[in-house]
C-alpha cells in the first residue's frame, strides 16, 4: 500500500475527489494526512469527514527560507509514512512553491494539477489569461512536480472547449469537472505502477 | 465577390485544400492568385492544374528589408485585385516573416495555419517540439497575422491527440488532415463576414 499525502491550501476540491475515488474504486492506496498551510482551509473539515487524518504546518509568518518549512513538512510526512520509497503527495491547491530540495527528496513522487492545458498559461489566474487570449480550447494537466513551475513531465491532460460567451468563471468551473476527473485518475494509474517516466515524458501502460 | 491570394514556398498542400473547398462549397470567394517566394515550389503547378494563376517573387539574395520584399508582392497583389478593401491573403507555408507595415495595411485580412495549439509551442518544428515536450494533446490553429509571429486573434482550433509512440512526422501527419479541415473552415466563416473581431478575440456567428 502507498501511503498518500494532500497538501491544500483551500477547499482542496481535487483532494476529495482524489478521497473519494480512492475509496470508490477501492485503489491500493492508504491515504494518510492531509496537511494545510492555512489554518482555516476548509478542505481540512472535508477530509476529516472522509476519515483522513490533517495536519497543519502554518506558512503565514514563518521564519525561515522555503527548504526550511518544506523540512516541516517532511517531518510530518514521515510521521504518516509518506516517505519517498513507500509514499507520494499530491498538491491539490496548496498555494506555495515547492522547493528544488523537496522535489529532489521525493523525485517523481509529487504530483500536481494545473487548469490549463500546459505548456499553455503556466502561473497563476489560468482560466483568465486563456479567455483573454481567445483560445477557443483550454482544459487542464495532471504533471509530476518538478524544479520549476508547471513544467515537470505531464501524465493527463483534458480538453476543454473554450465558448465565445465564457468568462474565467464559467470556463474554470468546466474545467474543475474534468481536473475532478483527471486527478483521481492519475493517483490511480501511479499506485498501480502504470506510469513510465523517461526523461520529460510518460508512457500509460 | 472577394479576391483570395495564397502565399506559399513549397508544396502548399494547405492551399489545395483551400481551393478544392472554394470550388466544391461554391464559396463567394475568387481565387485570384497564387504567389510563391520560391520558383520551384511544388504548389505553383498544382495551383495551375487547378485552373489558378500564379506569381513568382523571388526572395532568395533579394535587396532590401522586408517591408522593400512585402511591397513587392503588395504589387502583385493589388493587379489581381487583392486589396485590403476587397481581398485577403492566406499564408500557406510561407516561409517568411511578414512585415509589419504588410501587416497594418491589410489589417484582420491576412490568415495563416500553425500546426498547434497556440500559444503553445510557436516557432519552429513545432511538431517535435509538442512531442519532444511530452503534451498528450496537441492541434493546429488558424489565426489572424498581427504584428508578431503565430500570435494574433484565433479563428478556429483543433485538438489532435498525441499518442505515447508518436514521433514528430506521425503527428505532423495527423495534424495535417485537421489542418486541410479548418483552414478552409476559416476562409469560408471569412468570405461570408461571420467572423466578428473585438481587441485579440473572435466570435463565430
Amino acid at each position: 500500500m502507498l501511503n498518500l499525502a494532500i497538501l491544500i491550501s483551500g477547499r482542496g476540491s481535487n483532494m476529495e475527489a482524489i478521497l473519494k475515488s480512492i475509496k470508490k474504486k477501492k485503489m491500493p492506496i492508504n491515504p494518510a494526512v492531509v496537511i494545510s498551510n492555512k489554518p482555516d482551509a476548509k478542505g481540512l473539515k472535508i477530509a476529516e469527514k472522509l476519515g483522513v487524518k490533517t495536519e497543519i504546518v502554518i506558512s503565514k509568518g514563518f521564519k525561515g527560507d522555503r527548504w526550511d518549512y518544506d523540512k516541516k513538512i517532511i517531518t510530518v510526512l514521515k510521521r504518516y509514512g509518506v516517505t519517498p520509497t513507500n509514499g507520494f503527495v499530491c498538491l491539490a491547491g496548496f498555494m506555495r512553491i515547492i522547493s528544488p530540495q523537496f522535489i529532489r527528496k521525493y523525485k517523481n513522487r509529487i504530483m500536481n494539477i494545473h487548469p490549463a492545458l500546459l505548456p499553455a498559461f503556466s502561473g497563476l489566474e489560468v482560466q483568465k489569461q486563456a479567455v483573454d487570449y481567445g483560445v477557443k480550447y483550454s482544459g487542464c494537466t495532471v504533471h509530476l512536480a518538478d524544479e520549476r513551475v508547471d513544467t515537470g513531465p505531464i501524465i493527463i491532460q483534458a480538453v476543454v472547449k473554450v465558448n465565445d460567451n465564457d468568462t474565467a468563471e464559467t470556463l474554470a468551473k468546466r474545467i474543475l469537472k474534468q481536473e475532478h476527473r483527471i486527478y483521481p485518475e492519475a493517483v490511480r494509474l501511479f499506485a498501480k505502477g502504470k506510469i513510465k517516466i523517461s526523461g520529460r515524458k510518460t508512457k500509460i501502460s
